[in-house]
């Protein structure tokens, strides 16, 4: 029997991940197979921040579901919400939080919001204080496009693409931080690893020291800083860069270090890996041109199975109700 | 027999009142009853300026029928449009909206405009300009989703909401200014005013002298300048800030005083009245956290109430069809 | 038998015109009559660039055949794309196009792309660059919504307008430039003479010198620099600006001269022709109020064709797949 979901932020709220993968293979075979089941029912997707994967890939599941999408961009700028209760409210933000999440929820079935980390604290930001409120809030199920520490539909995406293609039951995952020019939130890579530790793979993470992830995402994970030795017979190769999150330096960029690029010279330490990244990715800072366009590249695939890993998530949903 | 609904901007638009209000009810009980009306049909929905309300629950309302929704965001900056005509169009507005307009109406079956007074002339807001050109030059039944002096579709669902709530056949509807920090137009108070004005309601008007509405909205309301005083008795109270009508001061704020903010003390002179707005509302300046949080605070269910109203007015023009 | 249409870029996509403009004539007589073809399946939208009536009458046009419509509005400052293999991305573009595309790809099944002519270099908006790559990497078929050097949707829109309203078999067809203030690209004038120059009218074009279109568009078309003898007995006169092609000047304004306006003085030189233009026109410069709300002018039901003309086109898309 499969677990009612009422949320989707984070891989807890799947209960038996087998069943799941099984579950998204079958959707993506069939993917029209259960197109009355939305029927009448409204998707509301909020965006906080840009998206272009996330954004088409979840209106198309809901859609191959037979539901009806509203998406709703809230303009950084010109659309602030209060969240302090007992201010008075006579600055640049005009509408609180308490009324504009139940209003939107009163106009839909189920809600997806996006909401990045702002760095402006860890506190703050790990406490995913917009997405709870949110489920606080709405009164409707809320599915996470990503929020401030998790990006549940990627991983679950990345996990299907694993199963999809890996040659042994256990294969050997790496994790390997890699350079980029802007400060990034840990919301991939943290997600990428809670989804990992919740496999039997052999699960290893490698990335400079200062870059440790917070110990909850890292859990079982082997933490190798060589990466050299952590490519060692990997299958898969997972690059993503990300800020670091210890203490003072959360937020913030400590390397730039190209010699943690993925290139061919390392993949040949492999054995023979598939390279996977979240997209969008930085050519020649985190991966060489010659890598992505390798035949072991699987990053079109990888994006592609977002709509299944969405479809699979929305359809429980919807059934559930 | 009902009313072939050609436009709907006014109250004057809707017949007979009770008859509609007793059709939303069935249209909120039943959303679905109707959902291949619309097949087949195109509602367009030209957003002049931002809007989430009206924005959610349009589409839903629309979508309930069966329709497809088409939304259009003109960007004020990006896309202006020349009004008059006989100009040489060599500056900045590249269409005039002689051809924008029936452009639009060819692709669509129902047409939904959102356009808020200018400011810059009383006249021109009070013409209703852009809203009539849509009306001439469409071709298509036009649904005003708020213009410069009337928001009919929030006034329909306040009836609504004090239809459902209301305790005694004419309740006493208090209608009181309160302050902002900008200056806001008199489109809802206006047609708030519109609305109990067609209604056999106790209704009265509270604000600061100077706020005086035109006299065409304020019609047989009763005004009282002491808000105390019109509070005392009141089953309903209705808060919404607007800037000046009067002369030389139209479109200006002539006062910010909080001591017009709606709070617990000055609710507790009403007959426990239920407290509504039309959102998105100013915390500690319009109304206070206790009183928005209160269980008489009945803002969301107000909001909800707008995919009622938009749906039974669709449905209508629908019907005509 | 129908050409199976892969792509839609250019004139040469539709194997025989007259077959195609009867279809796209019963497209308009019945536009339901294929309203489930399109069912659980998406066409993606992807605007580089601002739209109206291309926006409004593709979604319209998709959503006719059954299919669901996702719009992608990719803002320029916001989202830059990187074109060039080998470039170390560590400046202001986050993706590379090899990867956004194959993923837009995968997420429909139809895309359209609307991509101006950016006038940084005439041999990379004349290679088509961003629409290249698209039917390149997309792995979906492409239908150009406007790219740098045609404009074929309105195109064929204008030949279904042509075919409606002429009364003799071959027409005289003209094509005016006429001024403008800012420097528009030469998309539509290329694409309108490709299309009469695939028919048998008599086909006139009329510029001041310098403005002479690209040679593998002129054609078998007579260039008149004597803008009052080509609209002698013309039956049709087709106005837009562009700016100049030729060598150094391209991209430039050569001329804003009003002397090349469309008055009525110059219609009465023809023979009781109708006046196009595919809009948004600037009014004065482009052409007199007098002329453009006269009896012959058919821009408005030109604008509503460009429904028809994408359906007809979609509609073959899906009935190759």
């Amino acid at each position: 029997m499969k677990k009612i979901m009422k949320n989707f932020t984070c891989v807890n709220d799947i209960e038996n991940l087998q069943n799941a993968v099984k579950e998204a293979i079958d959707v993506k075979k069939n993917p029209f197979a259960w197109d009355t089941l939305g029927k009448n029912k409204t998707m509301l997707l909020v965006f906080f921040d840009s998206s272009l994967r996330t954004r088409l890939s979840t209106q198309k599941a809901a859609m191959n579901l037979g539901m009806n999408v509203i998406v709703l961009d809230i303009n950084h700028g010109a659309w602030k919400l209060e969240t302090e209760r007992g201010v008075v409210m006579d600055g640049d933000k005009t509408e609180h939080i308490l009324e504009a999440i139940p209003v939107m929820g009163s106009y839909c079935d189920i809600i997806g919001v996006r909401s990045f980390a702002r760095f402006e604290s860890r506190e703050y930001d790990y406490n995913e204080t917009i997405l709870n409120q949110f489920i606080k809030y709405s009164g409707k199920p809320v599915v996470s496009m990503e929020a401030a520490t998790r990006h549940p539909l990627q991983s679950f995406a990345d996990l299907i693409t694993i199963e999809e293609h890996k040659k042994t039951a256990k294969p050997k995952v790496v994790l390997t931080w890699a350079p980029h020019p802007r400060a990034l939130p840990q919301a991939v890579p943290n997600s990428f690893a809670e989804w990992m530790n919740a496999t039997d793979y052999d699960f290893v993470i490698t990335h400079p020291e200062g870059y440790e992830l917070a110990p909850e995402f890292v859990g079982k994970a082997k933490v190798e800083y060589n990466q050299r030795k952590a490519f060692e017979g990997a299958d898969f190769i997972y690059a993503k860069n990300w800020s670091a999150y210890a203490g003072d330096s959360y937020g913030k960029i400590l390397s730039k270090d190209r010699a943690w690029t993925v290139d061919t010279e390392k993949m040949a330490l492999t054995n023979n890996a598939y390279f996977m990244h979240c997209l969008p990715v930085r050519r020649n800072m985190i991966v060489t041109d010659d890598v992505i366009e390798s035949p072991q590249s699987i990053v079109i695939l990888e994006a592609a199975n977002r709509v299944v890993s969405a479809q699979t998530v929305i359809k429980r949903m919807l059934e559930a109700m």
